[in-house]
């Protein structure tokens, strides 16, 4: 059986017009790497419901698990249930469980859980519910695709409840080795690394900052040990062209 | 003729490992905004040829420009004029005037301009040249899609170049208002706003802070007046609510 693979799909008119940096992207990459899940891709769309079905139907046939964020509220521009719903086919309906947690959450603080509030408790028929710590309002799961909410602390309070519904995979290692150097001057030993170590991913991630340029290498791969012996050949070249590696 | 239209791909193992947070989406997304094209889309991928070829062509084929950001370097793992000559079924060839500009920095700067650099001068046939004021080694635009850095500060730089090759559209422009009132309490008279005003696009983003919950409000247009309009009646509605409106 082959690894895990996942995307995320991000539904936000925000992202895109540049109102509002994506992180939830980012907090994602970060949950599933330590499951041995790996991320292939991510997709960015406007609120817009062909564009969203379009999106999510060639992500859950590709990918293991597709991971949307945003627009589960109980506004008119929160549409993805009823996108989610449109993909698969499927009715939306009232979750009853939904109800109850959203009923009872407005009635402790004596807001009113009028029409626009009780979307939030509709869901596709047959999915079940992803909890919400934070703003009780669930996500929700239909077959390989897990709708979390868009807002970054709501989102990454949902992470809890998903981590016992996934299959896990090799959980990849990384090394990251740092130094002073210009990528141009090691690029083709590091070539040479990359060719000795064909099981480890070597990236090359130049940076440039005010007190001086250097670059981040960095070594992947699902045996400790093999990455470790990369890492050592990446360290001693850094140290034949004359530079101090330190780790990350 | 209708509005241009444009998809950012981003070329990245880092970002989808959760390494490296993107920004620069973010970047270019506030970069096309003023100009009036309609960031319809972003992708993230990996370093991988046939996932860069695939994207790249469905991108180019729908929207009116694509951004690539990432792999343009001298290293092993710098893929994308490859994957681009590749989507395009061109070949790829050593650019002279690029060829000239990195020998002259490697020169002043006496570092050695060997094979691994001189990969940052090829280019896929037909492309022209988009100048890197920061580190030199050009980005490059074939047709209707524009490779740059994926370095943050480098992508940035390469803007100033774009802004003359690209057909400008309707700029939306946009107003936010905020309260500290529950999305919720207002999301059906939004909806009304939102009906009564079809030319505008009103979002809503609750937030959850330490100091308390609240919604940003957006309304997004090409008329200003109709903008304000709908700004106006937003105001009046958080108003209603008992709400003191601001203006982000």
């Amino acid at each position: 059986m082959s690894d895990p693979t996942a995307a995320i799909l991000v539904i936000g008119n925000e992202i895109l017009s540049g109102r509002t940096q994506d992180t939830n992207s980012n907090t994602l990459a970060r949950f599933l790497a330590p499951l041995g899940i790996t991320l292939s891709e991510i997709r960015v769309v406007a609120d817009d419901q062909p564009e969203i079905v379009a999106a999510l139907n060639a992500l859950r046939a590709r990918y293991t698990y597709v991971f949307t964020t945003g627009g589960i509220g109980p506004t008119h521009d929160d549409i993805t249930a009823d996108a989610v719903a449109a993909a698969f086919g499927s009715k939306i309906e009232f979750h009853p469980d939904a109800m109850a947690l959203l009923a009872a959450r407005y009635a402790e603080r004596g807001e009113d859980f009028n029409a626009m509030r009780q979307r939030m408790a509709r869901v596709p028929q047959g999915a079940s519910l992803i909890k919400n710590p934070v703003s009780v309002a669930p996500g929700f799961q239909l077959a390989n695709v897990f709708v979390l909410a868009g807002v970054p602390s709501v989102l990454a309070a949902m992470l809890d409840d998903l981590s016992s519904r996934l299959t896990r995979g090799a959980v990849m290692h990384a090394i990251t080795v740092t130094a002073p150097v210009a990528e141009g001057d090691i690029a083709a030993a590091l070539a040479a690394i990359q060719s000795d170590h064909p099981a480890i991913a070597i990236g090359s991630y130049p940076y440039y900052r005010p007190e001086g340029y250097g670059v981040q290498l960095v070594a992947r791969g699902v045996d400790p040990a093999a990455v470790e012996i990369a890492a050592a050949a990446i360290e001693a070249l850094l140290r034949q062209v004359g530079a101090q590696p330190s780790r990350l």
